[in-house]
């Protein structure tokens, strides 16, 4: 799997909108791995995107599948969907029902199964072991995300090729297998480490990397590979919306919040998430469904101020480039990052 | 400066027990720069520390100081020290009495300058650039600990030789200027690509490290060294209390936590820590006074569930061992974890 890439750098998924076959076909022909998400999209959709990218490049590339969740109880969310009243009537739509949704799982493993791309990945939970030896059987390098030691562990147990470790400075949804007020969200550097302690494969490292020294450091750490996705998103060949796209620009800070899914994520702190982060509750899809409308609008609109401006906490070192001129320069820093430690007297 | 250093590892202060002139002069001795954590001591008792360094050893070592207080405002804390009543009562110790103090900050300058140790470390705030210069003057290195872009900048104007950068796996407190509700706390490695696009100065990583690939990781991240501070609270020679080591082995989470102090700090979740902390003000170091009779008396008789647990996030990897032996595990390590990224094809 490793040698297929020419150089250590992944592009995370970008789920909701930056995701495009462009992007993943840029980056696959750079050298390095680009990756579909899936997420919010139907399965039919999926295999398009597959096919779109199959036309662009002849290199590996991956898909990201929201995995099914580990449990669907969510805490009580009528008094918040209640606090988003004034929401709908800013921007004139209706909120959207809250519902539940696994997000098409059967249907998108079927899409992977037919299509065996070089890697499938997932996060919000691990397959069974059952689902991932028929990825494997059909040619996939099977990924799933980690952010914890335990998750790792049972990742492993389950079958998984590679572990993708999201370190807290990640930018968009914690891939935790469950969102729990006791999470924790563990620091890149301290989870590659805790996790290499308990598990013995191939780790991608996400989180926070926007430099070509970050990712030798990650390297250097033990990673076989850094997954890059905030660093992506300026990208011309990304969908990013406009007003996200500005955002990204202003470098203000960021923080995890459930205001707009009900699921912990990192985003840039704009009006909505500083309003209705202390309130919003664990409910997942349920929230995500209810505010995507009114998110959808914001974004037609360019209101920055009422949609999820999802970031990792260095997105102010992102860059306006084509995928392959980012990757060159990154490349270019990490050599000399490498130089560097090999300039160390010890 | 950075070339007295054989190994690029510095031991951080640790403040409030951990610290001791016999692990400081140990890990000098070893080559790389043992620490004396100056926080809650007295002036005389500093340097009488220092006095007993330098009879262990002729190598440099640094002093860490909390800088004087940005602000003495607090919010209102009547209502949390109220809520601690049933811990004085289960111990049978009162409480303390909240007060403010700048831990007799002029007191400890001034013993800075007649000692003129090889390092002046700073944390919870930035000298004045008079103070900075003047300990310049007497021929220490300047270093001040920031956990922001913005406290990186202020610190390079206020004239410091070098940045000690906290990521927000570290163990202990804070180091930010002040701590506020608004507070990021930014991952090691996304701190160090955002703190080095603003500032060019030597920046030496805290947070999380306790692995010789951790080391060379930050050092390929463009840092000078490695600061570790769990990662030597089990060595014989630290002053860690027994109840404190005990809980150093357990592998538990952490969380940052405002109940002990009144300052965010991170430790082992237990009892106290879980109780306590969401109605915690920002209130330091009032709540330190208030606190610090009951933690004493728990402390001396083992109760490791009212005590705080500072701990960074991968405490889970410490080992007990020498402090010149850890060293020496360590730099294996790192040496091997640089011949890994060198083994790429790029």
């Amino acid at each position: 799997m490793w040698e297929l890439l020419d150089v250590p750098i992944v592009q995370a998924p970008l789920s909701g909108g930056p995701s495009t076959p462009a992007l993943a076909a840029a980056v696959s022909e750079a050298g390095a791995l680009g990756f579909l998400a899936t997420g919010y999209k139907t399965a039919q959709d999926v295999e398009a995107d597959i096919a779109a990218v199959r036309e662009q490049t002849q290199r590996p590339f991956g898909v990201n599948v929201f995995a099914r969740p580990a449990t669907t109880t969510a805490e009580p969310y009528e008094d918040f969907v209640a606090g988003l009243a004034a929401e709908a009537d800013r921007s004139g739509v209706a909120l959207g029902e809250p519902r539940f949704s696994d997000d098409d799982y059967d249907a998108k493993l079927d899409v992977l199964s037919r299509t065996a791309p070089a890697v499938a990945s997932f996060t919000f939970g691990c397959p069974t072991a059952w689902e991932i030896a028929a990825l494997k059987g059909v040619g996939s390098n099977v990924w799933v995300t980690v952010t914890t030691p335990a998750e790792a562990i049972a990742a492993r147990d389950a079958g998984a090729d590679a572990l993708v470790v999201q370190g807290a400075e990640a930018g968009g949804h914690r891939g935790a297998f469950i969102d729990t007020h006791e999470r924790e969200d563990i620091g890149l550097l301290a989870l590659i480490a805790l996790v290499q302690a308990q598990v013995d494969l191939p780790l991608v490292a996400a989180g926070g990397i926007m430099t070509g020294a970050g990712i030798a450091a990650v390297v250097a750490a033990g990673a076989k590979a850094a997954a890059l996705g905030t660093a992506f998103m300026r990208c011309p060949e990304a969908g990013t919306s406009e007003p996200h796209r500005k955002a990204l620009q202003t470098g203000h800070r960021t923080d995890l919040t459930r205001a707009f899914t009900g699921r912990a994520a990192r985003g840039i702190v704009n009006r909505w998430q500083a309003e209705h982060s202390p309130q919003a509750p664990i409910a997942y899809p349920q929230i995500h469904y209810v505010t995507a409308p009114v998110r959808a609008h914001a974004r037609q609109h360019g209101d920055a101020d009422s949609i999820n401006l999802w970031a990792g906490q260095a997105h102010a070192l992102g860059r306006e480039r084509p995928a392959a001129e980012l990757i060159d320069e990154l490349m270019t820093e990490a050599r000399a990052a490498r130089d560097q430690l090999n300039g160390g007297a010890w």
